[in-house]
């Protein structure tokens, strides 16, 4: 089954488009909780367990989990990973790798080869500076995953580069003589990555008028969600930042048609976490934290994007 | 000690610019000989052995070697990686990890530690499309690091992105306005990403006129290195794409100063799979074919940068 399809499928039946990040992390407050790091004591153990926890209490309300592999690596913890997606696939749970690689040739199909044979997931986040050739071996090896490009970060800083107005030129036109006829139309940066990733999706196979090839925009800037929603017409867009990073549930609509499909809200700490920001819950309860945590999202989302 | 003082310094003693890859494979022709995969079995000491003997051939020859994580995460092989980047300290050879993260905040703090932490390696290759929020955690909390951003890669889809032609706005302006009043300045998106990096590195410790923040520019592109070259001034370029994928000595002759210092010349397959170009070497002797494909590297680009 391809994954876009699936994943149709799990936003309908559960009624939700929140997705949950799996971020470990043990080294701050607003981490897991130390009970679990003392009792088990081995970096895999503690956040398999964790994120076991935390799926056993909130498998049924949403369709999709977002492990961020750098905390793995940090912790040297890819065994935890693995066991992670294992198991979540065994809840029915689609995982989405968030790892954001990015490279060509017979090396992006490593990297492709590692995020779908080795680690075993059904979609991951990529970052297409390289153009079409770090993207092909993806699209050509394995299409029934999902892959979700980056166009508009969340950061503040995304404008540094992503903000800048440009264009694209025919070959061989002489940008002086373009700019003096007044031909040129610029655009953002992003909205010139959200055409490419329009473009490269073309011929791909469609679910419900969605395919695999998705993007990821930040739920920190509605306009340029809105802008890019009308642009990448047949993506499903993974819209991160909500929560913790300010984004609340008016500013996610617009990454949403008017059926309310289209797209993914993920939040990690904010979920994860819950337990620190909420007195109510020991740390003991931090999975029925999660649980109360997307059941508002859940209701605050759906009520804006109408499902 | 600075990455970049190291790095200099060695250039200087062992008179090259070559970084040799360490990009293992074990899946078709050109890969590591059979001999050893036979032998060992595991891909953790298949791969291994086969950089051990690589750098004992060539360790007096190069001053860094840059292992692409991709391979390693493909074969489930990061205890590889690590034995390997150990072994390359104690033959004295430094050691980029090509990775090409990307992330921002905890995340990308949780990559920049597992790459100089976990991995161990000296520098490592970023990918700067979130801006200086993606960098600045590596800059601040690693300075004695390298790092090398990419700018300009050596794919011919490089353009599809790289190549538009853009400009930077200040807040405020309006597009049109700016259009209509002709005093807009063109450039392509690569040079905007080297002005960045410039800007970026303006208050870093520098060695030899160097800081330890570079980029990456292919050799594939003679006159965009030349370009960048002006940009970056206090920038390595770790140049990729010599050898297999076409360029020649001359190509990277743009990347270096005067002195013959500011550029790194990477081959990979060109270099580790050298025995099955020559049919002089059977399999046991690709250390050897490898130490005299180094000989000819350094031979040719020497006579061209001048050192």
């Amino acid at each position: 089954m391809y994954f876009i399809e699936k994943l149709i499928q799990l936003i309908k039946e559960k009624k939700s488009v929140v997705s949950m990040g799996l971020d470990p992390r043990m080294d701050r407050e607003g981490q897991i909780p130390n009970y679990l790091i003392n009792e088990l004591n081995d970096p895999n153990k503690i956040i398999t367990e964790f994120n076991k926890i935390l799926m056993d209490n909130t498998f049924d309300l949403i369709p999709i989990v977002k492990p961020q592999i750098a905390f793995y690596e940090k912790y040297d913890a890819l065994t935890a990973l693995k066991d992670t997606i294992k198991y979540a696939h065994k809840k029915d749970l689609l995982v989405l790798l968030d790892s954001k690689r990015n490279d060509i040739g017979a090396t992006s199909e490593a990297y492709a080869y590692s995020t779908f044979n080795v680690y075993k997931a059904d979609a991951c986040t990529l970052n297409a500076y390289f153009g079409i050739d770090g993207i092909k071996p993806y699209i050509e090896g394995y299409r029934q995953k999902g892959l979700f490009i980056l166009v508009k970060t969340s950061n503040p800083s995304s404008r540094d580069f992503q903000d800048l107005y440009s264009v694209r030129l025919e070959k061989g036109s002489d940008i002086n003589v373009e700019l003096e006829k007044k031909s040129i139309k610029l655009e953002r940066n992003y909205a010139q990555m959200a055409k490419l990733v329009q473009n490269w999706g073309r011929d791909l196979r469609q679910f419900s008028g969605f395919h695999g090839l998705g993007v990821v925009v930040g739920a920190t800037f509605p306009q340029e969600l809105k802008e890019i929603r009308k642009i990448v017409k047949n993506s499903f867009i993974l819209i991160p930042g909500y929560g913790t990073q300010g984004a609340e549930a008016l500013d996610v609509k617009y990454g949403f048609n008017d059926d309310g499909l289209g797209g993914l809200v993920n939040s990690s700490r904010g979920i994860m976490f819950a337990y620190n920001k909420n007195n109510n819950y020991p740390p003991e309860k931090f999975g029925i934290a999660a649980r109360e945590e997307i059941i508002k999202m859940n209701a605050n989302i759906n009520k804006v994007i109408g499902i």
